[in-house]
């Protein structure tokens, strides 16, 4: 399983070290496999890999954890804990590891995080410290208190740890079930599609899907190297990072088949539709890959086995109300 | 895997039969294995079947779908469709199935049926027929349309094919995972539990969990026989049966080890905490097994696998808000 040879510092033997590495702190998630047939969509196989069940809501726990124990087994954590500029999945995930691990944490977000994600991070020991109006300015907050404390930077998606962390979800897939014969995933920084990619090395046809109105990987693609990009819309406190991240990049470079751009209209009712079809409480963001078979972006052949990434569920239930 | 020796007319062989005959149509849902110690269990596994994610939204769909085939094997499906009284889980799911197979179904329902519940039958295709003000007057007004049209009565509980159905479901856990130590799932009219126990037939114990204003199985278990219970609280939608079934009664008395009282606010408590800690949004009738061990009430050893029933979802989703 998986292939030992690769270019990229992200390769099988990293993400394997990664899963026994953060066994204990996560949750397997269901594979859920199902005929192409009974979701309405015209191929073999779909199997949802039910990520959204995981702790803290979203893959992101994954990479969390990885960065957090490997910095840990080097004896290296600062007496000043970590430190994350986040308002979204990666700062619920660093309070939620950094908890388990008995490591203080302080997460940067902008104004405009909601009162209720504030008390969320809150709930799970974090200091929230709100850093100025836009994230970039979260960020440079971060960044300052990092040097000004020692605290350990954390990164939503542009650290090894992480990438090698989000592609242990992959690895689970490829031991339950084998390797489909492609697999859909969300990107806004790229650390789940890189994860995903590496682990696969181009032995099954990995697809990115991303918001029209958060292209970080498109605008790449496109202009040949990461570049910043607008983002806005109903996926964007998850997808919405501004550019793709400097590891991802060429992994999805050498190892992405290809990206599609899903609109807000299109992730909405496809959000809609798996609470309503499904019983599957997702947030916009983990509704791309659906939203791409359903609405005929991706169109498998009638053989395919599809993987599909349900990558989180942090928003508010009551969106799905009626 | 079960045993071909029963003194039920609902044994391994049914249940094996019976999965057979609605595998195309039914979803095999999640078998979702976790550490107790992952959800705050002092027991070495958690083993959570997502039957809530099952086709129509809750487990019935087993039932409806294995009544429906078994009846059409026959030939024997009226060209009246078919007729059943239900408020709740067991109407959709006649529904859906009913529209599975083109067959035309009525759903009789009491008046204090939600707009949102008859629009729902009504978008599965079923007819909608308000049956008088509470469940016996729908079920009275059921019983006189069959009569009068030939159309054909399905039981959201009490029928040997609706309880074989819903043995399927075990007949899943053992195939994914083998038997577990104990297996905990909610009662109302006793239909779920007499499938899952004919199913065990005391190769693990099942234990049964019942809404302390809808105690059907305890009050039964004091009277030595099925007597009717008033019903209300939180989960009389789906728990709200007057009595326990016929046909589930003898398997309970056989084959049920203990049956357990929960109260209305630690069955909201554990639905509250299934969707923060776990991101399962589920209906109250789902929580009643968690409440239980969460609570307390159920206190399994620490060398325990235990089984946990999810069973439907069909529910406000708003209700999850905050």
């Amino acid at each position: 399983m998986g292939t030992s040879d690769s270019n990229s510092a992200i390769d099988a033997a990293a993400i394997r070290a990664a899963h026994a590495r953060i066994a204990a702190d996560i949750r397997r998630t269901p594979l859920w496999r199902l005929a192409g047939a009974a979701l309405g969509v015209p191929c073999a196989e779909v199997w949802l890999k039910l990520e959204q069940l995981q702790i803290s809501g979203s893959f992101k726990a994954r990479g969390m954890f990885n960065r957090l124990r490997s910095v840990a087994a080097l004896g290296a954590l600062p007496a000043a804990g970590v430190a994350i500029a986040s308002g979204g999945n990666a700062g619920i995930a660093a309070a939620t590891a950094a908890r388990a691990l008995g490591v203080r944490c302080e997460v940067f977000v902008p104004e405009l995080t909601t009162a209720a994600k504030r008390e969320r991070l809150a709930a799970l020991g974090a200091q929230v410290v709100v850093g100025g109006a836009a994230y970039v300015d979260a960020l440079a907050a971060c960044e300052r208190r990092q040097r000004e404390t020692g605290a350990l930077a954390m990164h939503a998606y542009d650290q090894c740890e992480v990438v090698a962390g989000a592609g242990t979800l992959m690895l689970e897939i490829e031991e339950d079930a084998g390797l489909p014969d492609r697999v859909l995933v969300s990107v806004g920084g790229g650390g789940l599609v890189a994860g995903i990619a590496a682990w696969c090395a181009g032995r099954a046809r990995v697809e990115a899907l991303e918001p029209v109105r958060a292209p970080t990987l498109h605008a790449a693609r496109a202009a040949g190297a990461p570049v910043d990009v607008e983002v806005s819309g109903l996926a964007a406190d998850a997808l919405g990072a501004r550019r793709i991240g400097t590891i991802a990049w060429p992994i999805t470079h050498a190892y992405v088949a290809a990206a599609h751009l899903v609109d807000d209209d299109a992730i909405a009712a496809a959000q809609r539709r798996m609470w309503r079809e499904l019983r599957l409480a997702v947030e916009p963001a983990a509704a791309l890959p659906l939203a791409a078979l359903w609405g005929g972006v991706v169109q498998p052949a009638a053989r395919e086995r599809v993987a599909v990434i349900v990558c989180g569920a942090n928003f508010d239930a009551a969106s799905l109300a009626g």
